[in-house]
């Protein structure tokens, strides 16, 4: 029996959506072309119409999802629970099943799979170990599957769709735009998402600003860069070029410091967004932006700052880039 | 970065309801007036009618509750949950956040409270410190807040509701009653909630029953008397007065003796309803009110007495009063 | 107040079903008769087609279950979830209540009762301690109540009513069968429920398979002898006669042998079908069942095989028979 806790190098990457959603499962930002997201992005907006004019919608009427979360989100998952129930569409919502499910008896990811592909229309599946997503998506043929977190160092490409979108909400374009990117960089999975869809489009460029620790992987810095997006590292909040279209703050998680808790507590001060750093390097047009949750990184003084987006429309953008990808997915659009 | 630490004094009062509750935050009996009263009160029966004859009923078709609780209590979660859906409504329950979710991760009450806010239509929230119900309602700017649970020292007004609710059905009226409240009156929610709804109509003499250690606070006996409750303090079973209109028992709590589990098991013996207590001081019509759990403090042979109430119509009005708040505060009544 | 710690014997048996199934409590394998059994199995065929065909269906528009297990199981919550919300029902979910709830403050299992049938058309209980379900059909005068687990040595009956579906399925009968049943026949829940099914058919023949330790108790041994199902203790895969109908493996309970782990390695691995196993005594038409979850006394390899139904067909009929079930209960059909 093959076990979970070997790191799984996918058996066939996911499969490329060419503007075709129709029962695909949605792992990766890979998957995504520029045609693709241009569909996904105007079905986001006709999601966000019928949204705020709280239209009935039953769209997904008839159509069940399996929220299946190893690993505690209820923001992620209120989002992709909220979309279902908003187009007339049910969920079975299962958590931490390790701790309280016939999973605690020694089931396998992919048995429990089976039998959740055998209730459902789609699995949306956050996993805490790298890799068992594309594991699942492998053995669950009967139903899509959607990525909502695959581990420390996977995906977690609905958040950079939402990410996008909200980019393109306000500058009205993906391509030749600046942007400043902080935090953690090394694990963080948001980041990675976004920078892989910022690299479809040409003439991006990205400063990524990290304590050296934990700054991006050599390896994804070489291929992103290899994709066409320009990247350049600063350490140094006094580095961070004015007026640029966007910036994404990241937390630094203390998960990852568990065993040097001091180094944490000096990293996590040193690249904070407040109302000073903001008025000085950002401009009038540039929007703030973060995946939360935040402890300290941005402070609440800047909540009322009208380029803070991260507490307003990106959360929104969440449900609605949620709602219109399971209606592709599923078939419905 | 506030604290949930410090105990908040509300910024301002929740409004008053003055017959309109569209979009309203439901916080405080406060809020309530007899006209807003008796229009909840209307609407209660109708959804009563509805329950009963088992009519499928869309009224909130398309709106979604988050029903938030990091306090524990599946009756009342249940209760709000069977509400909206009765009314072809959905919900989304978050329970015990802090231990699963990214509140695990440090995230504010208040960026918690803005992300449920875009997923949805109305937030029904309990939370153990008391104060939050008034800072989340002053966050949440584009949705109602309803209170579940406002700490050891805040309100619980629905359970209020479903208590005044139960009385006047039974006995027809809210003035001119008389009481017997016994328990936990220096702690307990829904005596404080139940007392504020009665001091809005004339000529209410009640009767309190405790332990001198949890007594009803000055504070409150005065601001009650003031509003014009007639309040008279007993310790003794043997002086409740016969044939009053309704007995309201609580539970003594162990939580809140923590300290002193020897003075505890003293104390929750001694003001214990059975069949005998029951026939020797209630009238025939006299109903026993309790809004559970019960720990004994009630004997389960009296379930069956025609006066007991508690597992009864007080349930069921639970329901059907927060169908009836749900209703008008979405602004579908 | 009684306490759940004394094991209750029935105040009066579950009702029989007689054919009729509206209103009826749903506790026991034993209040099924054949012709109960071919009602429901024609019933839950339709369902099978509306799931199959994706039609969406309103059967239970309006109702609503409340799925209460005070015993983990993400699956059988999962399957009763999934069947009420293709049928058009809602389902109000409480899991683990004692460490999450009211209950954790004392509340009897008669009381949590009372309070949900308030809230529900139907209860769907899961206890940890045998006779739970009776004491708390006794309790829900106005809802019907459904077993999904009555502790270690109570029933499971859906379990059993899909398990003889999934068998009339593939060789369309019930009578004049042979099978292999493996594994916990000491504890395992599933397999009483399963035989007592199988002893409502004449000529039925069952191979018993398990260490001595844990084989089939002596009294329910005779019992089922004397109600016609002709049983054979094997306690070796060599003595597996070939060609059954069907082969029923169980877990070995690792639960079950916590005072002594190093007995519990031995006998765990004395029973596993692996492919060798199957090819060597199964025929071509047998069929491989097992309840789920397994924990390796089927090897993967055996997955593919088309005998083996347990991730397929067998998992399917558990959220068809409960759509089937829940259906007739409600009085829907």
């Amino acid at each position: 029996m093959t076990s979970l806790h070997e790191q799984q190098r996918p058996l066939s990457g996911p499969e490329k959506i060419n503007g075709n959603f129709r029962g695909k499962d949605i792992l990766s930002m890979d998957q995504f072309d520029t045609r693709s997201l241009n569909l996904l992005f105007d079905v986001t907006r006709n999601m966000r119409e019928i949204a705020v004019n709280a239209e009935p919608c039953d769209v997904l009427k008839g159509k069940q999802a399996v929220l299946l979360f190893y690993e505690p989100s209820s923001r992620t998952r209120g989002s992709f629970d909220a979309a279902m129930k908003q187009l007339g569409g049910q969920t079975i919502v299962i958590e931490d099943p390790q701790h309280f499910s016939s999973v605690a008896k020694g089931e396998t990811l992919e048995d429990t799979i089976r039998t959740f592909e055998a209730y459902s229309d789609l699995i949306v599946l956050r996993h805490d170990k790298t890799g068992s997503l594309q594991k699942a998506a492998d053995i669950a043929e009967s139903v899509p599957l959607v990525n909502a977190g695959d581990g420390g160092q996977g995906e977690h490409p609905t958040q950079g769709l939402l990410d996008l979108y909200t980019i393109n909400q306000h500058t009205e374009r993906l391509d030749n735009l600046t942007g400043v990117i902080a935090g953690d960089l090394l694990m963080g999975r948001t980041v990675k998402s976004l920078i892989r869809g910022l690299a479809l489009y040409p003439g991006n460029r990205l400063f990524l600003l990290s304590p050296e620790k934990i700054r991006l992987p050599r390896e994804d810095f070489e291929e992103f860069s290899r994709r066409g997006v320009e990247l350049t590292e600063i350490d140094n909040t006094e580095d961070i070029p004015p007026d640029t279209d966007f910036w994404y703050w990241t937390r630094v998680q203390k998960e990852r410091y568990l065993d040097n808790l001091e180094e944490y507590e000096e990293v996590k001060n040193r690249f904070v967004v407040n109302q000073e750093l903001l008025d000085r390097y950002a401009g009038e047009k540039t929007i703030l932006m973060h995946p939360l949750p935040r402890v300290g990184e941005i402070t609440e003084e800047v909540d009322k700052d009208k380029r803070a987006v991260y507490l307003e429309s990106q959360i929104r953008n969440g449900m609605y880039v949620r709602m219109a990808l399971l209606s592709l997915v599923l078939g419905k659009i």
